[in-house]
């Protein structure tokens, strides 16, 4: 056996490090469990640190820790969107939602416990961490989309099914993670497109993109 | 000018009657406002009746208030569902849909307030309400489209399409009640089919129930 790695806790971190170190010790904690059943106790247990440390650094207790653990994983999950601006657009959808669904994986608990709402941790800026991931893919599918100013019938469409995707991995989950990821992927891909059809019969804008996506296919 | 009837506060009313005097008041004033806008005294007042007087009658103050009102708002929504089983299913459909958006239309701010998270006053038991009325909802749907036992794709296209329903309906607040009623109803029964078009390539239980459908309408 080769000697193991010298623990995290053992290091001299810098402030910065060891914020990140219980950042991540908290969110791997957050993802698997309600935030009702992660302590303090815990978040210090998993970075292998003192109780009064982790105070040290998140003086607000679970709440801020919490609200720090969701703002990281915001960010993380921003990143599934990140996709070059060329190729079939349903493709780069398709790519786009193998992440997203990816981190749901990942994340199902706290995912579950976080959309479905009624947690005690659940606050206004909770929600407003959700709700800036929510505006940031709906601002990603227009980018790709290449509209600049979408009328309110494909805004609405886009909303709309971004609730669609949030629901079914929620569904997904809540089913034991059936159907498979990919078939879900292709499903859903397949939802963005018939939604898109349904609503250029009522939406020029919206016509004239499906158009250009059955030339771009 | 006729004398007027003699207002509530003036009457006799039996503990049931103030009770839902109490609740009617209440539910007004949670419809139009945020629940953090809400006071007791605003309560007691639209009633007009003393403050100690709502305490009386529900001693768990706003809180108990608030889950009270939206029990029974949560009652006449599901009274929107109730719909003979006759006739092409998307015009029942349609006729549900009417009566849903006149109450999201009649509750505005509570229902944005209630469904965009981070209220003070949301709990496990308020999420427990909404999850109640969504579950009646699917449950209709289901029994409309004579299913008794719905697999893993019809089940999920349901709820997601309930989750559809939602969203739209949040976001019709926030563009101003725009497009008009008529129009949301109507595409969001041709989302529906559209849904079903798309599950039914995926799954024969879907795929037989949108033949029947066809020669139905």
């Amino acid at each position: 056996m080769t000697p193991s790695a010298p623990t995290p806790a053992y290091r001299r971190l810098s402030v910065e490090e060891r914020r990140t170190q219980l950042l991540t010790a908290a969110l791997t904690l957050f993802a698997h469990r309600t935030p009702e059943d992660v302590s303090l106790d815990d978040v210090a247990e998993a970075a292998g640190v003192s109780r009064p440390l982790v105070y040290r650094y998140f003086p607000g207790g679970k709440q801020q820790l919490y609200e720090a653990s969701l703002r990281s994983a915001a960010e993380e999950l921003q990143h599934c969107f990140d996709e070059p601006l060329d190729g079939p657009l349903l493709h780069r959808l398709a790519r786009a939602l193998d992440r997203y669904l990816a981190f749901v994986d990942q994340h199902d608990t706290g995912f579950s416990a976080l959309l479905q709402g009624g947690s005690v941790v659940e606050t206004s800026r909770t929600t407003a961490i959700v709700d800036g991931v929510r505006r940031a893919a709906a601002e990603h599918i227009l980018d790709h989309l290449e509209v600049t100013d979408p009328g309110l019938h494909l805004r609405m469409t886009v909303r709309m099914w971004i609730t669609t995707v949030e629901a079914a991995s929620l569904i997904w989950l809540d089913e034991g993670k059936q159907p498979p990821v990919d078939d879900l992927r292709d499903w859903l891909v397949e939802q963005f497109a018939a939604a898109l059809g349904v609503t250029a019969a009522r939406d020029a804008q919206t016509a004239a993109l499906v158009e250009q996506l059955a030339a771009d296919a």
